[in-house]
């Protein structure tokens, strides 16, 4: 089969692949349906190292059960699943905890670990019971967009949203603009938020973001963003701080913008070694929280809203395009052509 | 009157200053009848660069109202209060959300501000009424120890344990041995720790820790202690940690010891600037929370548990001396000779 594999920085093409296989009696094999390219492929896409037979990348997407392993109970043939970006037995005391990105016998995909990447025409799907999730809709529904949200932005948006607390009547803010910060927007106002404000300067991502129910837009950066934010929300800062950038300025920013007793959330795979501003966090009773987003345990609670039309997290999909053209979808989103790509195979 | 002064690391002198007097109409004047010696005073008497005339010492104390300003509404003359490290008013947004240590008219007691120490004959108090809190029993009651530790420790204690979201059935490890320490062993036992694990080497300090519930002990310290705890907490790590030391390494060993998933109160005067193993923390999905107590906001809680006697936090006090002899108090803290010191003006 064709599956994507990044040899080094900049470096990915789409090649020939032994089919996967069941390996282990607990495994599933999917074929991929569509799958998608991911802010976090961005880091590899600027700074990996050169890997001697190439990493196979992707970790999101939609696919049909082919194969089960002889363990396997609750998947059959035929059904449509979301792949979440980590595996997990859904039985150990972390997924018990719904943290399935702790679990015991987890894993991610498209890390360059044991498990392989979903940019790909199929998948093996370790632990697949725990980690597959069936949807009650047929292939070609034209919520797919939206359900494949499912399996990363979406639930690390929520994610970004529960960890920095956000509740009914809570004003908010939105660090990056990315297709996580765009669905952190729709997560902070689906828990109630009065206020949402988000960080961010491209014209088509805050139409994206006041569509999703942004309520104000800080296009500075830096010191400017947090006096700016704070004058909005009042003079105090925001309850709650979704930070989806990873980088060490937007966690300043964060920890200066949040009110004192406020939570950031941080979903932005970190690219810092230690948490800036320990001492104003500490002197305004900060909150920080979040990591990977342990987006299996959401999609039962998220499901609904987006079947009923509630949420259309599906939008931030602006480029749509065929395996063989993944190296130029990287291209566009690193370029920022893009928010985020679907990749049919 | 007579008061504490600092004038530099190591030199605190008791010495004639001016009787206090209300300044706005606010204020209460309090005859303080037992004030301590407090783990944070150690700091300064450790590093403070020369102060021209001196630092008012001292923010723990249970008084007797002397005087009330104009203004004040809910105390009366000869009324026994505690006086937490910090005045709030009581009113504003954050007093309202239990942030007292926040309030937009508030400050802290004994720091060099506005507002002087406790280690003195009488202290004026501002913001009277949202700061002072009625005892409903007299200045020569038994329990006085216990009731003069809401004015710190018992409430950081119990504020270690709710940022660290202790709660029924969990697993805690409390770093420090200090009063706040102990009385963090105290607050996890409360709110229903099933496993408190200490980790201390002070063999006195060790025993009180017991006394108040503590289930282990580790005297390791760095990677040491966190394989210690690991193990005996079952692999994972425990739940909740109490950070009351404020260094970087005790930081470091909280977000070691922490099981994914789990919550840093920290609570221990931070001298560091940056939370360290940021990338650790964020696989594990860890919580990093905790500040200045806003133990006026806890006093009501914790009131019931001391009078009727399911808790005796006074117990830290294992030295008692007279005003006059604080600048030996200091010593024998900073020596470790005592854990806690009152001071009987």
């Amino acid at each position: 089969m064709r599956a994507t594999l990044m040899y080094r920085a900049g470096d990915v093409r789409v090649a020939q692949v032994p089919d996967p296989r069941l390996i282990e009696p607990t495994d599933a094999l999917i074929i991929v349906n569509a799958a998608c390219i991911c802010g976090s492929d961005l880091w590899p896409y600027k700074e990996l190292e050169p890997v001697a037979n190439g990493r196979r990348m992707g970790h999101e997407a939609i696919g049909t059960v082919e194969a089960v392993g002889q363990e396997v109970r609750t998947l059959k043939t035929g059904q449509v699943v979301v792949m979440p970006f980590a595996y997990s037995d859904g039985t150990c005391d972390f997924c018990h905890d719904g943290l399935n990105t702790s679990c015991v016998r987890g894993g991610f995909f498209g890390v360059g670990g044991v498990a392989d990447g979903a940019q790909a025409e199929a998948v093996r799907v370790p632990q697949a019971d725990g980690t597959l999730f069936p949807l009650p809709v047929s292939a070609d529904n034209a919520l797919m967009p939206s359900l494949l949200t499912l399996s990363d932005v979406m639930g690390t948006g929520h994610h970004a949203a529960v960890s920095a607390r956000v509740d009914r009547g809570k004003k908010v803010a939105v660090i990056g603009d990315g297709a996580v910060g765009l669905c952190g927007v729709i997560a902070a106002r689906r828990l109630g938020a009065e206020q949402v404000i988000i960080l961010g300067r491209h014209p088509e991502r805050i139409a994206l973001a006041k569509a999703f129910g942004a309520t104000d837009v800080v296009t500075e950066r830096g010191e400017e963003a947090v006096e700016r934010v704070r004058k909005v929300s009042g003079g105090f800062g925001v309850h709650s701080v979704l930070e989806c950038v990873g980088t060490e300025q937007a966690l300043l920013t964060a920890v200066g913008i949040a009110r004192a007793g406020g939570a950031v959330g941080r979903v932005g795979v970190p690219h810092y070694e230690t948490i800036p501003a320990a001492q104003p966090a500490f002197y305004n009773n900060l909150t920080v929280s979040g990591g990977p987003a342990p987006v299996r345990a959401y999609m039962e609670e998220l499901l609904p809203d987006i079947v009923e039309g509630r949420i259309q997290p599906g939008r931030v999909f602006d480029l749509v395009i065929k395996l063989d053209d993944v190296p130029n979808g990287y291209r566009a989103m690193y370029e920022r052509k893009s928010i985020k790509v679907m990749v049919k195979p």
